[in-house]
């Protein structure tokens, strides 16, 4: 942590409040140190040695944000687990590229300093690097006062990890007769919260801890559910050169997401009666009263992660990567076209 | 740019808006590429290959925000330009560490897209880049309805950059009798901006355009003055090895960052006769009548760098570095201590 919060105390900020979340945070992030951090917390920069680089090796970068998810922190007061979402989120982000992490930073914006909240907020974030083998490198609490209203705050992410050349997607690989699978989503994930808290709240004039009769669990835990990073169940597949193309369902949906693996000849049609959208789904739709086209465009209805793969291999993949946690289901196939994406419904 | 603004658009989020604006962005961001970016805009993450990567090189990183000077570029319309400051505080942390740039990623936060905002900050980002030969390999702009004030945004930046072992600077080689020489900063850089707004606009009732009577240039000029970049004046020297430690002048000033570059056993005595702080800063404490120890701490004083030297290499430093926009000082030497910093006034 380059220097969170070492800003001064006047005009509304306070330096010394700063300073003692500083000493605490600095357990928290030495917990997610690997064995290629060089030196500890307090420079002007973080240093990583990249030891088991090669010839064919290449860093993947992606930079994030939570969203509104974290209007559901702060009207519960639960601020331990977004940033475990936006490591998994970026943890996903640059899987799609073949690429496991190597680290993290983090950037918390808010108008207070509050060391409790923060504290909470980076033990997310370092609970969410170490499960993905991940250093929390460093990262930035800046006290702006006037940008935030009191007790919120933004909270953006950035990773870097490493990928091989070879193991790039490469969307020529990609043609007609493949298979697109799709990886079960534990929720919401990150997407989708300002539709979905006008749901639950507003139109459905719901309390936070009020159930959800599709779901039989309360909205906060439904709306706080951890978004699943797929890295241990995916990585070795891509390494192994079983998987074409991976891409994240997030913000835009099945069409925003899926289009960007797409070559210009091919077309992705995805047929939404493979699969059973999970509860939480079909709650927002009875709620919120939307189209079943925006309910996937701005959803991952069930489907965090989609892999394009050979038809072949679709019976030793189901297999293989069935687990408890992350169902494996083909939700569509590859057909001659043009780049675009169609949901048969 | 991952998936800048591919939200949707329910419940205040505008998804076409933002795609155009994804389009216009794209050319401003290729312009900063370098030949180890590979690949293209648009995947879930971004790569770079590490060309000139040997067994001693390690990656340095940083994450920073602006700062309350958003708030000067809000009140003025200018969004061009804090970008610039972003890109060449980070480039100036990890430089502290011997790093040069490889590539920077931003993170907007926002609560209504607004195209020629948004492409206004990502040029200042880019003109940053460029200038420090640093490829803008992503970025994300959230769209945060109820996050943000109208017209208001959040910016945070992530940098990485490559040092090798060896110029990664020693605690243990700083020793008594060393001379610390300070570069003059262009303004106030990226700190202090919430007293100095106080200063400026609540306690004089200053318009933006009006004149400093000590600097003869408008608020507005002053306030947005681009932070300095020292990569070009002093990444040669510390590769050289001429300099023990080199420390950004940035939020805490004298104290709070010269102190991190301290071993154990000396201490650092700051001369602040040595040189006469610029107008900018006299004007703000003509205004806001703090004393000159709080100075000091809030702002760089019209020192944004300084570096530990050997006593025998100063004059040869001094008329090697001299160059017409950044002045090269001597601002106090390193004396027997326990790791603190002493300002004598």
């Amino acid at each position: 942590m380059k220097h969170r919060g070492s800003k001064y105390s006047q005009a509304g900020v306070d330096i010394d409040l700063a300073d003692s979340a500083k000493a605490r945070l600095a357990e928290i992030v030495r917990s997610t140190f690997t064995e290629n951090v060089v030196g500890d917390f307090g420079g002007f920069g973080a240093a990583f040695a990249l030891k088991d680089m090669g010839a064919d090796s290449i860093l993947v970068s992606s930079a994030d944000g939570v969203g509104t998810k974290l209007k559901v922190a702060f009207m519960t007061g639960r601020h331990d687990t977004v940033g475990h979402d936006l490591v998994n989120h970026l943890v996903n982000d640059i899987l799609c590229m073949g690429a496991r992490p190597l680290f993290f930073l983090d950037y918390i914006g808010l108008g207070e300093m509050n060391d409790a909240v923060v504290s909470s907020i980076v033990r997310g974030v370092a609970d969410g690097c170490r499960d993905n083998n991940c250093a929390l490198l460093g990262g930035e609490t800046a006290q702006m006062p006037g940008f935030y209203a009191p007790g919120e705050y933004d909270l953006a992410g950035f990773i870097v990890g490493m990928a091989q050349k070879k193991s790039l997607p490469e969307k020529k690989s990609i043609k007609p007769g493949d298979v697109i699978i799709g990886f079960s989503s534990s929720g919401l994930h990150t997407n989708g919260y300002s539709l979905a808290r006008k749901a639950f709240f507003e139109i459905g004039g719901m309390l936070p801890d009020q159930i959800i009769p599709e779901t039989g669990i309360s909205v906060t835990d439904e709306l706080l559910t951890v978004h699943r990073s797929y890295l241990k169940t995916v990585l070795p597949y891509i390494e192994k050169g079983l998987f074409r193309a991976v891409a994240h369902i997030t913000g835009g949906g099945f069409e925003g997401n899926i289009s960007r693996i797409l070559p210009p000849n091919a077309d992705a049609a995805i047929d939404t009666r493979l699969w059973r959208p999970p509860g939480i789904f079909r709650a927002i739709r009875r709620l919120a009263d939307v189209t079943a086209e925006e309910m996937y465009r701005v959803f991952n209805m069930g489907i965090g992660m989609v892999a394009v793969v050979g038809a072949a291999d679709v019976p030793f993949l189901r297999k293989g990567m069935r687990a408890p946690d992350c169902e494996v289901v083909p939700v569509g196939a590859i057909v001659r076209g043009k780049g675009k994406v169609f949901l048969k419904f």
